[in-house]
């Protein structure tokens, strides 16, 4: 239901958050989570509508979370915007957003890390080498604290989604994730918080991204096919590629064939790293 | 409460006691997780009676778990006896027993693990190096499995113990960690599910572990020293030493001095591995 800003209570701290889901959940009641970076976009919004359809109470989690960011990655610049983020979350029809801190999320140097060896390394994890042991911890962490009985995710960061749906399976968390169709621009560039760090002209130069993608499921034939005729298309529109690889849908490892298989990629537009998929 | 032994109900499938777990929860019941390897004795009784007095529900996790035995160790012949321990379970007042099979706690291969690379390599796992990978995402999946309030493990497992704290700090588990002291036999020799792999005369030997610390923590002034005492009294009693350190009894890190600082041991008496510990 959408609610005003001023309607949704900012929770700062983990314990206080724990302490309201325990009590919520001896009440009986269903929590939903989103947990996101902030700079929320339409994308998002379409996360929290789904989680406030199903859940008696929505948390969305607004935290930049510095573990999952590489010595050289964009952390300083990721864009924070809590004003705008409430807004849209009260839109959206949250309840409650969780904001920590840095050090309320991480008060002593983390020890202990949630991975997953056989595809951690893979993909993104080939760039990002302690990209995923951060995500799956804060994820871990996040869901420790919000008690969810469902969390959203988008599909867009594929690999991420993945890794969850694994850890979840692995580690028997009470959490059941519903991964959601990545929402594009008319361009069919995919939403991303990053976009903006992007020229117009870059934006533009991007929806090569989408295209290629497209054009490569309609008319490639082999996974070498594919894969050229998308770095093609990018490389075309002035991208660099990063990688682009075709893996199985059920377990993400290389796929052989195309059947039951996803395309994956990052590259760059100017000094935006940019990632991608699509199901074939 | 004392049962009988067919008032334990036991649960062997994973999904059966989380559903169960939730239930509790959402009628506000508190849980009390005990988990174990079974065959049972004194010091687990003791684990268990704890619970009873302060949860409403007492569960006990009976689960020789494969993932934290190396290749060459004793998973194969731990001693099973599920009988006997439901009654001792029953007789300490507990109210369920989960005692899943290996495949239901493990479906498929497990890719996702909880990992402590801080500590997990240090004193019991520089000879066992998977071990506590193994005892970490077990110990998760039981708390996300059983849903406790409270979890109590023995000190007996000093670094686990630690191991298991600093998971639930560092990752936000809503459980808190009771450890409690090590029950010992008449002659020192602290309680263990493994002391049964021993002859009789083996079993009076190794009262030489506490025998050996207790003069170490009473007579010896250095780090060294300490060891030293320890060592010769192990020794001389015919057991073989694998490691005796000191560390500090925050972090576990090795110690510097003997203040706040505990000593940690593992040795053989024949083939059977004991581990020791004892505060100074």
């Amino acid at each position: 239901m959408r609610k005003n800003a001023a309607e949704i209570k900012i929770i700062k701290s983990p314990a206080a958050l724990q302490k309201f889901s325990k009590k919520m959940q001896a009440q009986g009641k269903s929590i939903g989570l989103v947990p996101t970076m902030g700079a929320l976009h339409k994308g998002h919004a379409s996360l929290i509508e789904m989680s406030t359809k199903s859940n008696d109470i929505t948390i969305v989690s607004i935290f930049v979370n510095p573990a999952q960011f590489g010595a050289n990655e964009d952390f300083a610049i990721y864009p924070r915007r809590l004003k705008a983020d409430v807004k849209l979350c009260a839109t959206a029809g949250a309840n409650i957003i969780f904001a920590p801190e840095p050090q309320a999320m991480y008060p002593l140097p983390l020890q202990t890390f949630v991975r997953n060896p056989s595809i951690e390394h893979l993909y993104c994890g080939k760039y990002r080498p302690t990209h995923f042991a951060g995500v799956l911890s804060v994820v871990a962490k996040l869901f420790n604290i919000s008690l969810p009985s469902k969390a959203y995710f988008g599909e867009k960061d594929f690999q991420q989604l993945h890794l969850i749906k694994k850890m979840v399976h692995d580690l028997n968390f009470p959490v059941k994730i519903i991964g959601t169709k990545t929402i594009r621009e008319k361009s069919g560039l995919a939403m991303s918080s990053r976009n903006e760090y992007m020229t117009q002209k870059e934006r533009e130069a991007a929806s090569s991204i989408y295209a290629g993608m497209i054009t490569a499921k309609k008319t490639g034939k082999s996974l070498a096919e594919l894969k050229t005729i998308i770095q093609k298309k990018i490389q075309q529109a002035g991208g660099k590629i990063q990688y682009i690889e075709i893996a199985n849908k059920s377990d993400l490892m290389p796929a052989k064939t195309t059947k039951n298989s996803v395309i994956l990629l990052a590259c760059y537009f100017g000094k935006t790293r940019l990632i991608d998929h699509l199901e074939l």
